[in-house]
């Protein structure tokens, strides 16, 4: 196989496994930042790779307008590019061109659309999705796929979810096998069971290194999302790797792990790191907050990150409202790094059959919140 | 004394020497990055460190207003707030002050004006700006006084020099003397010969434990700055260090350190940084421009900064076109590398008795250009 997948234990439904690729190895449950135009916004890539990711996430819509794959692939592929030298998963740019409403045009073949930057037009379709994924030099290709929007009927759903099958196949056979690197389906079918049932069947028969959950965290609700995922990963084959794109909070993806997903992604950390929102054992803390203005302690005991070592709560929240980068800088870092402790916590209480106590630590832990004096 | 300054060599009017203080040794001539709200902006205070800077400068006047001394001093001081260990230089407030047009008042007591934030008023003698900078435990406390713009005639300049005169009296006065703490007086006097003579006659009676020209790169321009610096190094005491205030760019401190010029300070690099602006051996770069689009070559050749390392133009160009911070991170870094290499080579070049043939490269250098393509 062009990727190879290895699962070492299992508790319940969760897994714990290696995913090999030709950038090095990842472990999994594993949590993907999102680099999307060729950054993890606000870090340098060497302070990602200190919290521990192993891999990230490359946008395929961003890369393909600025600066061009054809850029990219010239100067020595996205890797070399961002210096970033472990596994980069890519997705298809389906995601981001079917959310340009008004502004794209779906025929069976693909998609027109214009760019939201400079309303050049452009067409994606498998084949050039493949082809941007191939000149990015990403390790795990994304097939391109329609993701339906919450709600959607049954109908909706299905004529999507079928399309997207073909695309899957499409997909695969314009995919350039090579060793280290690799091609994910994605199974779609809204929330209707029968039709995920479909979608993933055909995956099946098509055949991919790895199943990807989509159309999940679009405005569903987290109850709705988990009554998906306690079939979804199921009926996906049980010895490759499963990867719910686009997931999410602390609390949706050790729910996600505990019903059997290995991999994701979401913007939520970084994104946050520029809101003031940082996430902490004791759930979320808003920097911002005039509480924080005196405190002399760090912002969460016990963190190894650089906000956490050098700097008070008060700096913290003075450097924000002074709008200073460095809230920033140091915001993401500690956000990232927090979600990358929570995976390696999951990797960890799996290696050792503790998995139960874990997540009944971490969910005590997150009721408790933020509380400044007891 | 409560600091050390040692001259180790000179070289016609350039100096090579050691300012010893209560955090560290600074060696000179030297550059001060600028940390205005107690960051250099867009960059971990490691990295500052990294670049060989070993002192910082902090204002007074933002620090007063946001987070205020009073919190600083209760959270330990400015080194521990905002992580730097090493020694840190602030300035009086006044600069910034006068700077308020229309919400300031000025009497001989000190100046009442408006924060610039929220319009709250507040005071600033030469005895609250001792307070407020004792308050952040800076290393180099400056004297406060008042800057003159440029053009101003002879009788205004004059006023307001004796006026800085009395100020520094009573801020020698009002500063409590620590070992590895000392206060600089600020010579003033416009462009005006003989006021800098009495000024510097005024400062040299008070005693400092270092002497700064206040009162150029206010638009006078290089050439009317040089005409002053021609005389008024000499005009301060030789065994002390000489501070030229606000300068500049990197023939500015070249041409200042050969008239005996031996600390600065200029938001420069730091600014530049925020503006895709990149100092290089061979002169500015301007990494928007569009001839940096597909430009595989690093920024500037034999760099050890992380920009220059590890990125392409094409790449930091990329980034700017986006408007990711790990380009004005990345910038910023550079042009902080960029001042302290300079400075290195300016010590170096004193050490070695080559300071000639450093400058005549130097020019040499900078009238090259960045050469695309020869």
């Amino acid at each position: 196989m062009a990727l190879t997948y290895e699962i070492l234990k299992k508790s319940g439904k969760s897994r714990l496994g290696k995913l090999y690729t030709k950038h090095g190895v990842v472990d999994t449950p594993a949590f993907m930042p999102v680099g999307t135009c060729g950054t993890v916004k606000a870090m340098m890539p060497e302070s990602v790779a200190a919290t521990g990711a192993q891999i990230l996430l490359g946008n395929t819509y961003h890369l393909m307008l600025r600066p061009g794959s054809e850029l990219v692939a010239k100067l020595g592929g996205l890797h070399k590019f961002m210096n970033w030298d472990k596994p980069i998963l890519t997705d298809s740019g389906g995601f981001q061109v079917m959310s340009l409403t008004g502004l794209r045009k779906l025929t069976e073949d693909g998609v027109t659309f214009s760019s939201h930057i400079d309303g050049k037009k452009y067409f994606l379709s498998p084949e050039e999705s493949m082809r941007i994924q191939y000149n990015l030099d990403s390790n795990i290709t994304m097939a391109l796929d329609e993701c339906t929007p919450f709600p959607s009927t049954h109908e909706e759903a299905k004529v999507s979810m079928e399309r997207s099958m073909r695309w899957a196949k499409r997909s695969k056979e314009a995919f350039i096998d090579r060793d280290g690197y690799g091609i994910f389906g994605i199974q779609q079918g809204n929330i209707y069971k029968d039709l995920r049932e479909y979608s993933a069947e055909k995956l099946k028969e098509i055949g991919f290194d790895g199943y990807a959950i989509g159309g999940l965290a679009v405005g569903e609700g987290q109850e709705k999302m988990f009554e998906v995922l306690d079939y979804a990963p199921e009926q996906l084959p049980t010895d490759k790797p499963r990867y719910l794109m686009g997931v999410g909070r602390p609390d949706d993806i050790v729910g996600a792990v505990l019903r059997g997903v290995d991999m994701f992604d979401c913007v939520m950390p970084t994104r946050s790191g520029r809101t003031s929102q940082a996430f902490t054992k004791y759930g979320t803390v808003n920097i911002r907050n005039a509480r924080h203005k005196e405190d002399p302690r760090p912002l969460e005991e016990g963190c190894t990150c650089p906000l956490c070592t050098h700097y008070s709560r008060a700096y913290i929240h003075h450097l924000q409202k002074c709008n200073e980068v460095l809230a920033v800088m140091l915001l993401t870092w500690h956000n990232v790094a927090y979600y990358q402790r929570l995976m390696q916590g999951l990797r960890q209480a799996l290696a050792e059959d503790k998995l139960q106590e874990f997540t009944t630590q971490f969910y005590a832990d997150q009721a408790r919140g933020d509380i400044e004096e007891l």
